[in-house]
């Protein structure tokens, strides 16, 4: 698979257009006195199933011929790629089946099967995600959906950007940055590639949280690099063993340096986003958030836009994330 | 003080231009399923100070003279009013002076307070709210901003109806109701008026708690009716003691049935606003989209638009909600 284009995003634009919301910017009183600069935030958290994922899921899903879609969708997500791509297929009345980790947040699990898709579990200590992926495959023909590295769902994911850099425009705003919560690099890759088209000058930035900073590290070396580890961190939506390679392409020619964030000052961007957003965020989806947050000083007086990359978080870790507010 | 007209909204709709933020109607795959209706939000949780009362404080703060405003500014209010007014008279270079009960949420206190308003407390059960603001307006010779029984509030909170009626004419959608959270009746009224003058066939709902019914049986009587009660309900910001004259002369025209809610079906409602639509609703701000899914059989096959007015709400009481969940 080649890098998608500027053309293909705005080709996902029409197929996304009435099944995908188009999502607001977003301004605050309290983050622009938080950082001394303009902030726009887009919340993707407001978008169908709670993610940006239903974007890349239904672009990818709709260039399929009939046939492919007559054997059925697979996919393999910790959950909000599962809930896109369970929403998309069902749109396409094809049968989803998602392959999660048998620890995934329980609302992720629920919602995932709300929208009808058969979920297989896996064990990540014990066993291969991978193999299992592929038994599943084997044993239904269904066709795979990569949460990241495919080029049509990075097409869809980049309408995201396609919608700030339209806003923006139509407010005659001009960005100095566009900071993105990045897990395998797909959403931020479609981001980059809709901005900068419209934007040279912008800087876009990927945050990630700590112990996970393969982006960062490949950003740095022009080569992908990989996580050590697989598991450890509350952002569970964005980790990843290492950036997906048709993204990279994109992100190696267009991202200035990556951000890294502590679970706790995604904690702390969560706690932000419910007193002074009063939108429900779950840590991964509050990376880029977080990392605005504990970078303040950086940005003095510039126009900053920060991606919001989903709210499906379970009430108790949500509760308990507030609760522990210092 | 005479109601206000559609061109006074108008006129603070300009007034209100750059200073407040202009919402989005959101649309949820969930809320359409939940009721069988196409419906949009308009989510004033969003605005700046977590509620609509920062559109009717600015504009009312505005229409004052500069003499009056180097007065400084007095208002009584539980939370939201004190917010918008606190937030308002800053913008303006005038000192605020918040009159609040002492059982007020501490988030809602501690906000007024950081806008640099000074709170002066009462006590709900044992002072007269009056009583205070008249000695606070002697002491100071402040200008007193009534939360609903204003024409300049009213206008400023029927900005709210305005955006959604030119985002619905914009969006080739024509509404068949709209519900609207419920208190003195000063941001009902300035809704109605505003959805009304674009859209004469559109049903306008009140929504109240209850036991705070006043103003379904004002619109029954034809006669402003009181509450028998003060307080005893989770939606501490829509209890009051009667409807406005000023709002009831619109509302009286206008509006169609009121509906009433339960504190189960508020809570029940911002549970939904935190899974389905990732929103952090406050109850009495979730009212109006309590009316809506309590009712959900009342609406299949329409379009309706649902406001949701605030989402100011300390973290212990909304950890509560949600694991309270069923």
């Amino acid at each position: 698979m080649k890098a998608p284009t500027i053309e293909d995003v705005k080709s996902a634009a029409r197929v996304l257009q009435g099944k995908a919301f188009r999502t607001p910017l977003i301004q605050s009183e309290a983050l622009d006195q938080a950082t001394g600069a303009k902030i726009y935030i887009k919340p993707e958290n407001l978008q169908r199933t709670g993610s940006f994922k239903f974007r890349g899921a239904f672009n990818a899903i709709s260039r399929l011929s009939e046939e492919m879609r007559s054997r059925g969708i697979a996919a393999s997500s910790s959950g909000n790629h599962a809930q896109g791509v369970a929403a998309a297929a069902a749109m396409f009345g094809s049968k989803a089946t998602i392959v999660m980790p048998d620890d995934a947040p329980a609302l992720k699990i629920t919602r995932t099967r709300n929208h009808g898709a058969e979920v297989v579990f896996y064990d990540r200590a014990t066993e291969d995600r991978e193999a299992v992926v592929e038994s599943v495959v084997e044993a239904s023909g269904a066709v795979f959906i990569h949460p990241f590295n495919n080029t049509d769902v990075i097409a869809g994911q980049g309408t995201v950007g396609l919608e700030i850099a339209e806003d923006l425009v139509d407010a005659d705003v001009t960005p100095d940055r566009v900071l993105v919560c990045t897990g395998g690099g797909g959403l931020t890759a479609g981001v980059a590639l809709a901005v900068n088209s419209q934007f040279l000058d912008a800087k876009i930035h990927s945050v990630e949280p700590e112990g996970f900073d393969d982006y960062k590290r490949s950003l740095e070396t022009g080569q992908i690099q990989a996580n050590s580890r697989q598991a450890g961190s509350i952002c569970d939506a964005i980790l990843t063993p290492s950036p997906g390679s048709i993204g990279f392409e994109i992100n190696r020619e267009i991202l200035s340096d990556g951000l890294v964030i502590t679970d706790e000052q995604a904690r702390a961007a969560v706690r932000f986003a419910y007193h002074d957003l009063k939108l429900v965020t779950e840590p991964g989806g509050a990376a880029a958030l977080a990392g605005l947050l504990s970078n303040a000083e950086r940005w003095t007086g510039e126009t900053i836009v920060v991606v919001i990359s989903g709210g499906n978080i379970d009430p108790p870790v949500f509760s308990e994330i507030l609760e522990s507010q210092s």
